[in-house]
Protein backbone atom coordinates (compact mmCIF):
# COMPACT_ATOMS: atom_id res chain seq x y z
CA UNK A 1 0.00 0.00 0.00
CA UNK A 2 1.80 3.46 -1.08
CA UNK A 3 -1.21 5.83 -0.30
CA UNK A 4 -3.56 6.54 2.51
CA UNK A 5 -5.59 3.65 3.67
CA UNK A 6 -8.76 5.13 3.03
CA UNK A 7 -8.04 6.34 0.14
CA UNK A 8 -6.72 2.57 -1.61
CA UNK A 9 -10.10 1.38 0.00
CA UNK A 10 -12.00 4.35 -1.74
CA UNK A 11 -10.32 3.04 -4.69
CA UNK A 12 -11.73 -0.83 -4.16
CA UNK A 13 -15.40 0.70 -3.77
CA UNK A 14 -15.33 3.19 -6.82
CA UNK A 15 -13.70 0.09 -9.04
CA UNK A 16 -16.49 -1.71 -8.31
CA UNK A 17 -19.29 0.95 -10.27
CA UNK A 18 -20.13 -0.61 -13.76
CA UNK A 19 -17.48 0.88 -16.57
CA UNK A 20 -14.80 1.72 -13.57
CA UNK A 21 -11.34 0.28 -14.26
CA UNK A 22 -8.74 1.03 -11.66
CA UNK A 23 -7.30 3.63 -13.17
CA UNK A 24 -10.81 5.89 -13.33
CA UNK A 25 -11.73 4.67 -9.92
CA UNK A 26 -7.96 6.24 -8.54
CA UNK A 27 -9.03 9.48 -10.69
CA UNK A 28 -11.99 9.58 -8.76
CA UNK A 29 -11.04 9.24 -5.00
CA UNK A 30 -8.24 11.82 -5.95
CA UNK A 31 -10.49 13.88 -7.52
CA UNK A 32 -12.63 13.94 -4.48
CA UNK A 33 -10.06 14.75 -2.01
CA UNK A 34 -8.93 18.04 -4.38
CA UNK A 35 -12.77 19.41 -3.88
CA UNK A 36 -13.68 21.90 -1.14
CA UNK A 37 -14.94 19.70 1.71
CA UNK A 38 -18.07 20.03 1.72
CA UNK A 39 -18.73 18.60 -1.79
CA UNK A 40 -16.91 15.00 -0.29
CA UNK A 41 -19.88 15.71 2.69
CA UNK A 42 -22.80 16.14 0.53
CA UNK A 43 -21.78 12.85 -1.46
CA UNK A 44 -21.54 10.59 1.90
CA UNK A 45 -24.45 12.12 2.74
CA UNK A 46 -26.65 12.24 0.05
CA UNK A 47 -25.70 8.49 -0.40
CA UNK A 48 -26.89 7.83 2.87
CA UNK A 49 -30.37 9.59 2.43
CA UNK A 50 -30.77 7.97 -0.70
CA UNK A 51 -30.34 4.77 0.53
CA UNK A 52 -32.75 4.98 3.74
CA UNK A 53 -35.28 7.24 2.07
CA UNK A 54 -35.49 5.56 -1.52
CA UNK A 55 -37.91 3.05 -2.34
CA UNK A 56 -40.15 1.90 -5.49
CA UNK A 57 -43.67 3.18 -5.48
CA UNK A 58 -46.69 0.79 -4.70
CA UNK A 59 -48.10 1.85 -8.37
CA UNK A 60 -45.35 2.03 -11.20
CA UNK A 61 -42.41 0.72 -9.49
CA UNK A 62 -40.36 3.92 -9.94
CA UNK A 63 -38.02 5.20 -7.02
CA UNK A 64 -39.42 7.32 -5.21
CA UNK A 65 -39.50 9.01 -1.41
CA UNK A 66 -43.02 9.37 -1.20
CA UNK A 67 -45.91 6.44 -2.42
CA UNK A 68 -47.28 7.53 -4.74
CA UNK A 69 -44.28 9.03 -6.69
CA UNK A 70 -44.72 11.91 -8.65
CA UNK A 71 -45.55 10.89 -11.82
CA UNK A 72 -48.34 8.38 -10.37
CA UNK A 73 -49.63 11.62 -8.40
CA UNK A 74 -49.02 14.70 -11.03
CA UNK A 75 -52.78 15.41 -12.38
CA UNK A 76 -51.31 16.55 -15.16
CA UNK A 77 -50.27 13.50 -16.75
CA UNK A 78 -52.44 11.72 -19.30
CA UNK A 79 -53.70 9.00 -17.80
CA UNK A 80 -55.34 7.00 -20.35
CA UNK A 81 -51.87 5.32 -21.21
CA UNK A 82 -49.69 3.33 -19.47
CA UNK A 83 -45.99 2.72 -20.81
CA UNK A 84 -44.43 -0.55 -19.55
CA UNK A 85 -40.66 -0.54 -19.21
CA UNK A 86 -37.78 -2.77 -17.86
CA UNK A 87 -36.21 -0.45 -15.44
CA UNK A 88 -36.00 2.80 -13.97
CA UNK A 89 -32.87 3.76 -16.21
CA UNK A 90 -35.16 2.95 -19.43
CA UNK A 91 -37.84 5.02 -18.27
CA UNK A 92 -35.91 8.37 -17.20
CA UNK A 93 -33.97 8.72 -20.25
CA UNK A 94 -38.16 8.37 -21.87
CA UNK A 95 -39.13 11.40 -19.64
CA UNK A 96 -35.98 13.00 -20.58
CA UNK A 97 -36.82 12.68 -24.30
CA UNK A 98 -39.51 14.77 -23.49
CA UNK A 99 -41.63 12.24 -25.70
CA UNK A 100 -44.06 10.91 -23.27
CA UNK A 101 -46.55 12.54 -21.15
CA UNK A 102 -48.55 9.37 -19.74
CA UNK A 103 -48.05 7.02 -17.22
CA UNK A 104 -45.56 4.09 -16.37
CA UNK A 105 -45.39 0.83 -15.23
CA UNK A 106 -41.93 -0.73 -14.42
CA UNK A 107 -41.23 -4.24 -14.81
CA UNK A 108 -38.11 -4.58 -12.74
CA UNK A 109 -36.70 -7.42 -15.05
CA UNK A 110 -36.79 -8.76 -18.25
CA UNK A 111 -36.84 -12.01 -19.84
CA UNK A 112 -33.45 -13.51 -20.95
CA UNK A 113 -32.76 -17.22 -20.92
CA UNK A 114 -29.16 -17.24 -20.90
CA UNK A 115 -28.56 -15.07 -17.88
CA UNK A 116 -31.30 -16.96 -16.48
CA UNK A 117 -33.36 -14.10 -15.61
CA UNK A 118 -37.26 -13.54 -15.58
CA UNK A 119 -40.30 -11.06 -14.35
CA UNK A 120 -41.31 -11.78 -11.36
CA UNK A 121 -44.81 -13.61 -11.84
CA UNK A 122 -46.50 -11.64 -9.30
CA UNK A 123 -45.15 -8.44 -11.10
CA UNK A 124 -46.97 -9.78 -14.53
CA UNK A 125 -49.59 -10.16 -11.84
CA UNK A 126 -49.64 -6.44 -11.04
CA UNK A 127 -49.79 -5.39 -14.24
CA UNK A 128 -52.56 -7.02 -15.35
CA UNK A 129 -54.69 -5.68 -12.99
CA UNK A 130 -53.19 -2.29 -12.77
CA UNK A 131 -54.16 -2.27 -16.42
CA UNK A 132 -57.72 -4.05 -16.32
CA UNK A 133 -58.69 -1.63 -13.09
CA UNK A 134 -57.40 2.05 -14.67
CA UNK A 135 -59.22 3.47 -18.08
CA UNK A 136 -56.44 3.32 -20.40
CA UNK A 137 -57.37 3.58 -24.14
CA UNK A 138 -53.36 2.13 -24.65
CA UNK A 139 -50.70 -0.04 -23.31
CA UNK A 140 -47.07 0.89 -25.18
CA UNK A 141 -44.97 -1.77 -24.25
CA UNK A 142 -41.18 -0.46 -24.98
CA UNK A 143 -38.99 -2.97 -24.63
CA UNK A 144 -35.13 -2.76 -25.90
CA UNK A 145 -34.42 -4.07 -29.86
CA UNK A 146 -32.93 -6.91 -28.92
CA UNK A 147 -33.93 -10.64 -28.23
CA UNK A 148 -34.27 -10.41 -24.81
CA UNK A 149 -36.31 -7.08 -25.67
CA UNK A 150 -38.64 -9.35 -27.82
CA UNK A 151 -38.95 -12.25 -25.24
CA UNK A 152 -39.88 -9.19 -22.52
CA UNK A 153 -42.57 -7.96 -25.08
CA UNK A 154 -44.32 -11.71 -25.39
CA UNK A 155 -44.11 -12.05 -21.84
CA UNK A 156 -46.32 -8.70 -21.33
CA UNK A 157 -47.95 -9.61 -24.07
CA UNK A 158 -49.30 -12.12 -22.68
CA UNK A 159 -50.22 -10.77 -19.45
CA UNK A 160 -52.28 -7.81 -20.83
CA UNK A 161 -53.83 -9.70 -23.53
CA UNK A 162 -57.07 -9.79 -21.79
CA UNK A 163 -57.62 -6.85 -20.80
CA UNK A 164 -58.74 -6.03 -24.46
CA UNK A 165 -56.74 -2.54 -24.47
CA UNK A 166 -55.08 -1.14 -27.59
CA UNK A 167 -51.29 -2.40 -27.37
CA UNK A 168 -48.54 -0.90 -29.28
CA UNK A 169 -44.42 -1.29 -29.70
CA UNK A 170 -42.00 1.33 -30.29
CA UNK A 171 -40.98 1.87 -33.37
CA UNK A 172 -37.68 0.57 -34.54
CA UNK A 173 -35.91 1.63 -37.82
CA UNK A 174 -32.89 3.57 -38.64
CA UNK A 175 -31.53 5.55 -35.88
CA UNK A 176 -32.13 9.51 -36.44
CA UNK A 177 -28.22 11.07 -37.41
CA UNK A 178 -27.07 7.63 -37.78
CA UNK A 179 -26.14 6.75 -41.93
CA UNK A 180 -27.85 4.14 -44.04
CA UNK A 181 -23.95 3.03 -44.62
CA UNK A 182 -22.89 2.57 -41.24
CA UNK A 183 -26.41 1.09 -39.93
CA UNK A 184 -26.51 -3.15 -39.05
CA UNK A 185 -28.23 -5.59 -41.18
CA UNK A 186 -30.73 -5.89 -38.49
CA UNK A 187 -31.38 -2.39 -38.25
CA UNK A 188 -31.79 -2.38 -42.01
CA UNK A 189 -34.33 -4.99 -42.17
CA UNK A 190 -36.38 -3.34 -39.45
CA UNK A 191 -36.35 -0.14 -41.36
CA UNK A 192 -37.84 -2.14 -44.67
CA UNK A 193 -40.67 -4.06 -42.54
CA UNK A 194 -41.82 -0.90 -41.20
CA UNK A 195 -41.54 1.21 -44.38
CA UNK A 196 -44.29 4.08 -43.78
CA UNK A 197 -46.39 5.25 -46.58
CA UNK A 198 -45.45 8.54 -48.06
CA UNK A 199 -49.13 10.59 -49.16
CA UNK A 200 -47.85 13.15 -52.12
CA UNK A 201 -50.30 16.33 -51.53
CA UNK A 202 -52.27 16.96 -54.76
CA UNK A 203 -51.25 20.85 -54.82
CA UNK A 204 -53.21 21.41 -58.67
CA UNK B 1 -37.57 15.30 -11.14
CA UNK B 2 -39.18 12.04 -12.27
CA UNK B 3 -37.28 9.88 -9.86
CA UNK B 4 -36.68 10.43 -5.83
CA UNK B 5 -34.79 13.32 -4.97
CA UNK B 6 -31.80 12.01 -3.29
CA UNK B 7 -31.79 9.90 -6.28
CA UNK B 8 -31.69 12.92 -8.40
CA UNK B 9 -29.02 14.92 -6.37
CA UNK B 10 -26.99 11.93 -6.08
CA UNK B 11 -26.95 12.17 -9.96
CA UNK B 12 -25.90 16.32 -10.02
CA UNK B 13 -23.17 15.13 -8.18
CA UNK B 14 -21.87 11.94 -9.57
CA UNK B 15 -21.97 13.95 -12.90
CA UNK B 16 -18.92 16.41 -11.29
CA UNK B 17 -16.59 13.59 -11.45
CA UNK B 18 -14.03 14.15 -13.91
CA UNK B 19 -14.93 12.33 -17.15
CA UNK B 20 -18.56 11.36 -16.18
CA UNK B 21 -21.58 12.79 -18.03
CA UNK B 22 -25.31 12.58 -17.07
CA UNK B 23 -26.12 8.96 -18.45
CA UNK B 24 -23.17 7.57 -16.56
CA UNK B 25 -24.12 9.77 -13.53
CA UNK B 26 -27.49 8.09 -13.72
CA UNK B 27 -26.14 4.44 -14.24
CA UNK B 28 -24.09 4.88 -10.62
CA UNK B 29 -26.95 5.75 -8.72
CA UNK B 30 -28.61 3.56 -9.91
CA UNK B 31 -26.04 0.52 -9.50
CA UNK B 32 -25.98 2.08 -6.02
CA UNK B 33 -29.75 1.35 -5.13
CA UNK B 34 -29.31 -2.04 -6.70
CA UNK B 35 -26.52 -3.22 -4.04
CA UNK B 36 -26.74 -4.37 -1.07
CA UNK B 37 -27.02 -1.61 1.59
CA UNK B 38 -24.04 -2.03 3.34
CA UNK B 39 -21.99 -1.35 -0.23
CA UNK B 40 -23.82 2.13 0.04
CA UNK B 41 -22.58 2.45 3.72
CA UNK B 42 -19.40 1.48 3.48
CA UNK B 43 -18.64 4.40 0.48
CA UNK B 44 -20.24 6.60 2.36
CA UNK B 45 -18.66 6.06 5.54
CA UNK B 46 -14.84 5.90 3.58
CA UNK B 47 -15.50 9.01 1.80
CA UNK B 48 -16.44 10.79 5.11
CA UNK B 49 -13.10 8.95 6.36
CA UNK B 50 -11.14 9.72 3.50
CA UNK B 51 -11.67 13.55 3.69
CA UNK B 52 -11.11 13.58 7.74
CA UNK B 53 -8.14 11.28 7.79
CA UNK B 54 -6.20 12.15 4.50
CA UNK B 55 -3.01 14.64 4.44
CA UNK B 56 0.48 15.19 2.78
CA UNK B 57 3.26 13.26 4.02
CA UNK B 58 5.13 16.44 5.41
CA UNK B 59 8.37 14.98 3.82
CA UNK B 60 7.51 13.78 -0.06
CA UNK B 61 3.83 15.04 -0.38
CA UNK B 62 2.22 11.55 -0.81
CA UNK B 63 -1.60 10.93 0.93
CA UNK B 64 -1.32 9.57 3.69
CA UNK B 65 -3.18 9.04 7.24
CA UNK B 66 -0.02 8.92 9.20
CA UNK B 67 3.35 11.44 9.01
CA UNK B 68 5.78 10.04 7.53
CA UNK B 69 3.86 8.42 5.09
CA UNK B 70 4.60 4.30 4.38
CA UNK B 71 6.85 5.03 2.00
CA UNK B 72 8.80 8.07 3.31
CA UNK B 73 9.15 5.33 6.54
CA UNK B 74 9.59 2.26 4.61
CA UNK B 75 12.85 0.88 5.71
CA UNK B 76 13.70 -1.52 2.60
CA UNK B 77 13.59 1.28 0.03
CA UNK B 78 16.64 2.49 -1.73
CA UNK B 79 17.31 6.16 0.34
CA UNK B 80 19.75 7.01 -2.68
CA UNK B 81 17.49 8.02 -5.16
CA UNK B 82 14.89 10.62 -5.30
CA UNK B 83 11.77 10.64 -8.16
CA UNK B 84 10.00 14.27 -8.43
CA UNK B 85 7.21 14.00 -9.37
CA UNK B 86 4.20 16.48 -10.25
CA UNK B 87 1.02 14.26 -8.53
CA UNK B 88 0.15 11.42 -6.54
CA UNK B 89 -1.51 10.25 -9.44
CA UNK B 90 1.71 10.00 -11.45
CA UNK B 91 2.96 8.63 -8.45
CA UNK B 92 0.90 6.17 -8.06
CA UNK B 93 1.01 4.94 -11.44
CA UNK B 94 4.74 4.90 -10.60
CA UNK B 95 4.36 2.66 -8.16
CA UNK B 96 2.07 -0.10 -9.57
CA UNK B 97 4.64 -0.28 -12.20
CA UNK B 98 6.99 -1.78 -10.00
CA UNK B 99 9.60 0.31 -12.20
CA UNK B 100 10.95 1.99 -8.89
CA UNK B 101 11.88 1.29 -5.54
CA UNK B 102 13.33 4.71 -3.88
CA UNK B 103 11.95 7.80 -2.50
CA UNK B 104 9.42 10.16 -3.99
CA UNK B 105 9.03 13.74 -3.93
CA UNK B 106 5.25 15.42 -4.76
CA UNK B 107 5.40 19.04 -6.23
CA UNK B 108 2.04 19.51 -5.98
CA UNK B 109 1.72 21.22 -9.30
CA UNK B 110 2.97 21.84 -12.73
CA UNK B 111 4.61 24.73 -14.75
CA UNK B 112 1.82 25.37 -17.32
CA UNK B 113 1.51 29.22 -18.33
CA UNK B 114 -1.31 28.14 -20.79
CA UNK B 115 -3.63 27.50 -18.05
CA UNK B 116 -2.01 30.19 -15.23
CA UNK B 117 -0.27 26.98 -13.81
CA UNK B 118 3.24 27.36 -11.77
CA UNK B 119 4.58 25.62 -8.89
CA UNK B 120 4.69 26.96 -5.40
CA UNK B 121 7.96 28.31 -4.71
CA UNK B 122 7.76 26.85 -0.74
CA UNK B 123 7.77 23.49 -2.99
CA UNK B 124 10.36 23.72 -4.79
CA UNK B 125 12.59 25.46 -2.29
CA UNK B 126 11.64 22.23 -0.11
CA UNK B 127 12.70 20.10 -2.69
CA UNK B 128 16.42 21.94 -2.64
CA UNK B 129 16.23 22.08 0.94
CA UNK B 130 15.29 17.95 1.14
CA UNK B 131 17.26 17.10 -1.79
CA UNK B 132 20.45 18.71 0.02
CA UNK B 133 20.03 17.16 3.04
CA UNK B 134 19.93 13.72 2.27
CA UNK B 135 22.44 10.92 0.88
CA UNK B 136 20.94 11.00 -2.76
CA UNK B 137 23.24 9.87 -5.05
CA UNK B 138 20.46 10.69 -7.86
CA UNK B 139 17.52 12.93 -8.78
CA UNK B 140 14.89 11.67 -11.87
CA UNK B 141 12.88 14.27 -12.36
CA UNK B 142 9.97 12.68 -13.94
CA UNK B 143 7.68 15.32 -15.23
CA UNK B 144 5.47 14.36 -18.25
CA UNK B 145 6.29 13.99 -22.11
CA UNK B 146 4.65 17.13 -22.91
CA UNK B 147 5.16 21.56 -23.38
CA UNK B 148 4.06 21.32 -19.78
CA UNK B 149 6.31 19.10 -18.68
CA UNK B 150 9.12 19.84 -20.39
CA UNK B 151 8.89 23.54 -18.49
CA UNK B 152 8.01 22.06 -15.10
CA UNK B 153 11.23 19.99 -15.68
CA UNK B 154 13.38 23.00 -16.49
CA UNK B 155 12.17 24.56 -13.25
CA UNK B 156 12.64 21.35 -10.84
CA UNK B 157 16.28 21.19 -12.71
CA UNK B 158 17.12 24.92 -11.99
CA UNK B 159 16.06 24.70 -8.21
CA UNK B 160 17.87 21.67 -7.81
CA UNK B 161 21.18 22.84 -9.64
CA UNK B 162 23.29 23.71 -6.89
CA UNK B 163 22.54 20.58 -4.47
CA UNK B 164 25.55 19.29 -7.29
CA UNK B 165 23.18 15.42 -7.42
CA UNK B 166 23.53 13.23 -10.66
CA UNK B 167 20.02 14.33 -12.30
CA UNK B 168 18.48 11.89 -14.59
CA UNK B 169 14.92 11.87 -16.67
CA UNK B 170 12.61 9.35 -18.22
CA UNK B 171 13.23 7.80 -21.25
CA UNK B 172 11.26 9.49 -24.43
CA UNK B 173 10.51 6.91 -27.07
CA UNK B 174 8.41 4.26 -28.81
CA UNK B 175 5.69 3.09 -26.05
CA UNK B 176 6.02 -0.41 -26.02
CA UNK B 177 3.24 -2.50 -27.99
CA UNK B 178 3.01 0.09 -30.04
CA UNK B 179 4.29 0.27 -33.67
CA UNK B 180 6.11 2.39 -35.22
CA UNK B 181 3.77 3.28 -38.27
CA UNK B 182 1.36 4.85 -35.75
CA UNK B 183 3.68 6.75 -33.74
CA UNK B 184 3.16 10.27 -34.06
CA UNK B 185 6.33 12.09 -35.63
CA UNK B 186 7.14 13.70 -32.57
CA UNK B 187 7.77 10.33 -30.46
CA UNK B 188 9.45 9.38 -33.64
CA UNK B 189 11.66 12.74 -33.20
CA UNK B 190 12.34 11.42 -29.66
CA UNK B 191 13.19 7.64 -30.38
CA UNK B 192 16.00 8.98 -33.32
CA UNK B 193 17.44 11.71 -31.03
CA UNK B 194 17.50 8.88 -28.03
CA UNK B 195 18.60 5.44 -29.77
CA UNK B 196 20.86 3.61 -28.35
CA UNK B 197 23.62 2.00 -29.45
CA UNK B 198 23.76 -1.66 -29.56
CA UNK B 199 26.43 -4.02 -28.41
CA UNK B 200 27.24 -6.53 -31.33
CA UNK B 201 28.87 -9.89 -28.56
CA UNK B 202 32.01 -11.57 -30.75
CA UNK B 203 31.04 -14.47 -30.36
CA UNK B 204 34.31 -16.05 -32.04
Amino acid sequence: MSVSEPVERLMKLFSRFPGVGDKTARRFALFLLQQPSDFSSELSSTISLMRDRTFCCSICGNLTTEDPCSICSDPFRDRKTLCVMENVEDMLSMEQSGAYSGLYFILGGRVSPMDGQDIEPERLARLKEYSGKGNFLELIIATNPSVEGDLTFFAVLDAVRDTGIKTTRLAFGLPLGGTIGYADRVTLHASIESRVEVRVQDNS
